[in-house]
């Protein structure tokens, strides 16, 4: 268990960053999406390691292999499978790591659940397991374009202190993807850029905040309850490696205001919909979709594994000091913008086909 | 689908704020617990409107009955139904809402979801549904403090910007209990009672944060990748009414952190147990419990209901305005952490089933 | 876990055959279906004891109530909670069951797993569960035939080697509720009711076959591999109390033809559609709906609770001897009639909205 | 949805026939289990094309791979991903099949519901997807046997009309596979041998029925109400492709039995465990496991695809005749044993980790 997420539109993901490959497998995709490993191989791409300089030089191409559920260039309704061979491995950069936990990592935790684990590269918790729900995503996404013109489009927001100003309602992929850094406001960008590269040098890490936006959502997605469209985005996010943090409309700043001041008052616009004068909500009341954008925050902590020298202790029990070797992320935040917007797509498409049913929803 | 929560530990909850009434089964329970009406009334009374000048007057005594799956005081194993049955409800207090949507409430989205919706009370959108929530949480916390003297303890950490000082990892339930706000933090609790009467009296309403603490969590509990820990209390929390945001251990803050100051190393204890010297990870690595205290917080926002006029629009599409009737809570914080506390003991509970069985736990 | 069934159409039920009540918790019904307590009282009616001169004499009016889900006469697209109050229990008779173990009942396996059972009346393995399902049975049977006009007809094909002759393609509700053994070849149907009283009067039991059809069922519901309709329709009614067989078409029969005598070949009808010139799939063709009319047996052992003496042990291990106080049904069949209805019901009706969509198939 | 079976040990198959390959993800595997991609080729083996003369003679190595999940010749507690490549695809024999669907397979529903389907080899619908099955089985059987010495042993108990006589509680491994149509009974084996090449050369089908066995399953798996331990076995071997009927101990013959001929007495054996006397209730009762060997039956239909000539029609409609080329298996009882053997195992292991917890069970 824990390997599945999603009701209707569902993936199970697979794989050890070291290991035979990793993957994903999509059950309840609708019959007859184009689709091909091109279009997926994009979103991998914007997730890879190896992008830009601010990211880890670990060179992974991840090309990825369709192996079922497409016949043709078009879904047929059954399981999807998606595998990414592992490649460029450097196994002997983690040797050290067989013994020592890596402090804020899973090495400790896994050990103490499993009684053994996978320690080159992190196996089982590495990031590289996210490959799979970035390319559950871009499926996700397409299906939602296709039936709805839904755009989602994740940025970095904030990089330590640095923060971008960015109007969700009208920012473009392309802007996001001008910079390494995707942070559509280019001067932040800019800054971020150079503290990344700095705190990369010293061996050590940054965290920040992404943001991210669902334009032309239908109204009436979600449920009521434990599967409100934010408590399911919640779970969706925070289950990515380095989350630490959610917030949905205003979130922990909306609590400085007062009910007046927070409630979004109704009309009617020019087309004779009932949209809302602000949107403080996020997009989502009673935890259904009200047509609004959604919008949301996600905040990842400064990558765990750094160079600096740390203590801890060894699956012994004696205590150490560890300076990580290996390539890593100073910053994970550029590559979880992919992840974040690929887990939006998904908790919106299982929605989505709840709603309208898996064979009738294109 | 979507009133179902939980895996092994399964609660279903069913009932709107105007009707027969409200409750929940919980499925999975382990056999041979001793459970009574009673204990499970203790913490309905801490979610019971009309509990202190600060909350909603409507008064409900939200008494509860037992209906099942306990036999002479014992849990059987079988599905434990629990009913509380509405009563002090003054549907003409929403006579008015079967027209006019409430801003930032509910009303509009149930409507545009399912073409029908019980307009009395806020019907499945009251948070007169979380007594179901409540009723399992006090049955999950028993378990858990049976099983590994488990302590889940939450608090008001602030209303608006008023924020007390709590120590999670030494406060205790008599604390925050000391006072109607429940925040630990007395000084601050008064001036919290202050500024809710204040607003109240305005017909304004307010919000904040709840911090909640779980102690004595045993090491191992959560899985890799979708259900992590903090993604299933995530979720959980995300789906009680009114919440916008939510943060584990060092949350939106630890963003601004490096690496090196944000990481917990490692030490051994005089027990020989690893342990972490700081606990920026909330008790949770890799998604997985490492025996820390498990520290979380939830953002609340102000209240939607106020008696306040605002603009909004009927169901037929026209714009009006909208001064709520009713009794409603000026601030839901302190009705909420009893939820909070709930929802985060069904998730341990669940992950607790999950690691050592059903039926060989207790 | 165990008492839920279902996806998108879902219902939990609970409750002890002696206790406060059972019932059931439908999740996932269309919104804006109409239904009362006197719709589902009918189908109850039909699963109640001492309805007639085979079935127990206990007089349990197994009235309904509904406590939610429904406003003025209407679905809410919510949780339908269905509550029956348990009333005529002579738990006296039960006595002797708290030490021994009842031959072929599930005493013995729950207190194996459990360590704790309510003996009171078989507890939650009492047939009195299936009221639960009978209960949600009628909204689905509802949904499915407005939606669809499908009729699901269930009658009594044997009684122990008594076999009635029975067309199921046309078969009626009212033919086989002609009789109170509910067998729509009358003549048989004496006969089998001479047998039923002989053999209760003897303190014995005797078991039989169901058979149940689905007509007008729309093509394209189930899906491919473990949710083939046949596996669902198979779990459902196999989940019964003392049903220890199923199949679906030619079934076991079915294995003494060939190939060439045992396919459905294809032609067109005149309205065009693609129709099969037999019928010995069952109407259903790769776990699919083909259209056809789906056929289905349901094998149920006799009664295991009689007043015949039996060797047994009790709970302590000691060898001893039980003659079954109480009012217990020589047969039954008659009774299990609605509940393989019900159960085929569920199945069709969680296809038909993973197919089409809760929100939509209305 | 519909490719994912079990909860706590949960799998998850994909593929079609002709396509990358198909293949399995085992999810919820415990942890430190020494397990080979050899030994899971033994079941695979059994279960392959062109083992032998009554098999079809389609050769395919059917090679597994496994993916993930096993680190240094154990279990991770992660995903195990299992692939096969698909090799020896004549996808010319299918040329025909683009436009003809074949009476009684799986051609004409796919297309009702999906309005696609890969024709090439049956596509999803092909036998080829019980190799993910058989692989997770493999794992499963190894978890029991481990923990409590489960034994499952499925044999071909009837071919047509040919029934084999066999002792299910003294039956091995060893007598079922000493010949290769997998009866133990050589005497009938022989005769079932013949009338399979028989039937093949004259371009037609048999079916037929599997027993299966499992010994030592420990007492109190299986779950009340829904999730009946012969409720998940029924579904679980339901889904097999041309699977038409179920029966647990006595089955449909035990109807004519009467209770006091059909209850299964207790006692105390002499290492003072409760036993039964008899086993009509096939090892369950109430749902769950008793601690006698767990009995059942499962028919199996004549293969659809077959040479002969038959009535059908075209994807546009109109009528016309098939005769099907290709190689297909003239009686699938044989590669159908280890299938049968996996789903049991699937189940079991399933309920053996709810009842114990996936990470203390071994």
């Amino acid at each position: 268990m824990g390997n599945t997420f999603g009701h209707l539109f569902r993936i199970t993901t697979f794989g050890e960053s070291h290991g035979g490959g990793v993957g994903v497998i999509i059950d309840g995709c609708p019959p007859r999406l184009e689709i091909s490993a091109e279009e997926i191989q994009v979103e991998l791409d914007r997730r890879r390691p190896g992008q830009s300089k601010i990211t880890t030089p670990r060179k992974e191409a991840d090309a990825c292999e369709i192996l079922s559920g497409v016949f043709e260039g078009k879904t047929l309704g059954t399981p999807i499978s998606i595998l990414v061979r592992n490649k460029d491995t450097r196994s002997q950069d983690y040797d050290e790591m067989e013994q020592k936990y890596r402090p804020s990592h899973a090495d400790a935790t896994y050990d103490a659940k499993y009684g053994i684990r996978n320690w080159q590269g992190g196996g089982r918790s590495s990031a590289r397991e996210t490959i799979g729900r970035v390319a559950a995503g871009a499926i996700a996404k397409k299906i939602l374009y296709q039936v709805a013109n839904v755009e989602i489009i994740g940025y970095v927001k904030r990089i330590k202190d640095l923060e971008g100003i960015v109007d969700p309602n009208t920012v473009t992929l392309e802007e996001v993807e001008s910079n390494i850094v995707r942070c559509p406001d280019t001067e932040s960008a800019e800054r971020m850029i150079e503290l990344i590269e700095k705190i990369g040098r010293q061996g050590d890490s940054v965290g920040g905040v992404v943001e991210c936006v669902a334009r032309n959502v239908p109204k009436g997605l979600g449920a009521p309850v434990f599967d409100k469209l934010e408590a399911d985005i919640a779970k969706a996010v925070m289950s990515l490696p380095a989350s630490k943090g959610f917030e949905i409309g205003s979130g922990f700043g909306g609590t400085l205001l007062t009910g007046i001041e927070h409630n979004d008052e109704f009309y009617i616009d020019d087309a004779g919909e009932i949209r809302t004068l602000t949107n403080r909500s996020g997009g989502i009341q009673g935890g259904i979709s009200n047509g609004e954008n959604i919008i949301l925050r996600v905040a990842f902590k400064p990558t765990a594994t750094i160079r600096k020298e740390q203590k801890t202790v060894t699956r012994e029990g004696e205590e150490t000091l560890l300076a990580a070797k290996g390539r890593h992320d100073p910053c994970v935040l550029p590559r979880a913008v992919p992840m974040v917007e690929a887990m939006v797509a998904l908790v919106l498409c299982d929605h989505l086909l709840r709603h309208y049913g898996q064979c009738k929803v294109l």
